[in-house]
């Protein structure tokens, strides 16, 4: 037997999530900054508490080369952050977004930031890189995914490949994120007729076998000739979406969830899906023993 | 960025693949016994070189007690068990089955059976136990999941619930599993309108983060009031099914796959899913570091 969760009643906690699926442009930086601030605007307007935005939002992806990337990355304690933190203080928001980071030694990350009305609270930097990532100028990160106590809940951030690696979701799971947000760039890729993109299942699957919300924010558009998938999705903790998909359009999907759901790791009268984990057993998933 | 995974094209090698789905009865062994025959000579008759079977196939799921688990559980070198022997030999077959074994250590196990045209190639006992199995006679495995070389390609198998622990399939996929094979028995839960029920979406996405087949035999029927899923179902390489669902119903599945392509791990020009992987970083996943 297996389980199909069942979620249980629980405290109210209800905060409205919003994902905001732009379609930011290689090279146009400060359109792209005011794209994200109208967004985060008109969220905020109608009632959201987190608002979770694209990966790179600030730059764009597709770039031509690593030089590219570098003269459109920002220091952490750049214009875009500082206006990111002014948002989040005036409107009492959690904004989680990716951004092409220049860090202080030179190099440059695929970045998410995790900033609330006290200001940047993570940084964290993908340590999965995709395709070109990997040849066109991003160094990839070491750190394990941050998770935060924020005023609307316990918080976990990874960015778009990362999530299709279920250990390192499970890491900010076993952490207590209550919600992992997710900004992601999904590239369009053909499907069989009448499938959800499996990427979205992917995420359902993450959700499900952690009982923990999760947010992704896609991006909309075509980007030098790349088309985007745009799957911004929430999904609860029992694994199902609770937003329609508004695939390839710029749009903004948003819901409000109990997140203290997540606490509850139960899915049957005997079992959790954390308790019953046996990590003394799954050996050669983790770093090599001794 | 992120995949989606389109396949690429290998060697032929096919292979057809045949889940029952059976509704087994406890306490009625021989009954259950000549239900498995039938639908694996029949199987094998439309073609099939693998055929699964569900979890505890040969005694049925919803024991009162442990006492009449007991009563009901066999040996490895029993009637059953050589039943399948002879029917693997004869017809060519690879069979894996979910069996409960009365161990010769005593216990009481949740087992699955895989075995080929040369007899029984390997058993393995549920890891993770689901609710009820817990406290009326089952003992938990201990031993990783197996992978075996059979005829037509590398094989895993695990047990229901054990699908839904990401760590535990990976081990096999590392392993190099073609084709995991999981007899399961999933009860009938609610679902939101028009999802497809979250179990297959979790096969879907081990699926797909290890790019490798995965064939589930689940069960039919009503037994002592429990409702079962009948969720069998093929999924591909890439994550989508390739058989039509039979929720509820007694049925046979199959497909005929070609599991050379499980070989390729690549989802990019530059990525590779299990490459791709950090092991290093998965801290607190698997055995403790000392």
């Amino acid at each position: 037997m297996t389980p199909s969760l069942p979620s249980s009643a629980s405290a109210a906690s209800a905060v409205t999530v919003a994902c905001c699926q732009l379609a930011p442009q290689v090279g146009r930086v400060s359109e792209n900054r005011e794209q994200i601030r109208e967004a985060v605007l008109s969220a905020a307007d109608r009632g959201a508490n987190i608002v979770v935005l694209p990966e790179l939002a600030n730059s764009g992806y597709v770039f031509d080369d690593a030089e590219e990337l570098r003269a459109t990355a920002e220091p952490i304690g750049g214009e875009t952050i500082r206006e990111w933190e002014a948002l989040a203080s005036r409107l009492r928001l959690v904004i989680v977004s990716g951004f092409a980071e220049l860090g202080a030694d030179g190099h440059v990350y695929n970045t998410g930031v995790l900033i609330d009305e006290t200001g940047l609270r993570a940084v964290y930097r993908k340590a999965h890189l995709w395709n070109a990532e990997k040849t066109r100028g991003f160094t990839p990160g070491a750190a394990p995914p941050p998770v935060v106590d924020t005023p609307y809940g316990r918080i976990g951030m990874l960015v778009c490949y990362d999530l299709e690696f279920p250990e390192w979701v499970r890491m900010a799971a076993l952490e207590g994120a209550q919600l992992l947000c997710g900004p992601v760039n999904w590239p369009l890729y053909p499907r069989p007729e009448g499938e959800r993109p499996g990427e979205i299942i992917r995420v359902q699957a993450n959700a499900a076998v952690n009982r923990m919300f999760v947010a992704v924010a896609d991006r909309a558009g075509v980007e030098r000739g790349q088309e985007w998938l745009g799957g911004s999705v929430i999904v609860d903790a029992d694994g199902y979406p609770v937003t329609a998909l508004r695939l390839g359009e710029a749009a903004t999907v948003s819901a409000t969830v109990d997140l203290a759901e997540a606490h509850d790791k139960s899915i049957s009268e005997l079992n959790d899906v954390h308790a019953d984990r046996r990590p003394e057993l799954y050996s050669g998933v983790g770093p090599e023993q001794p």
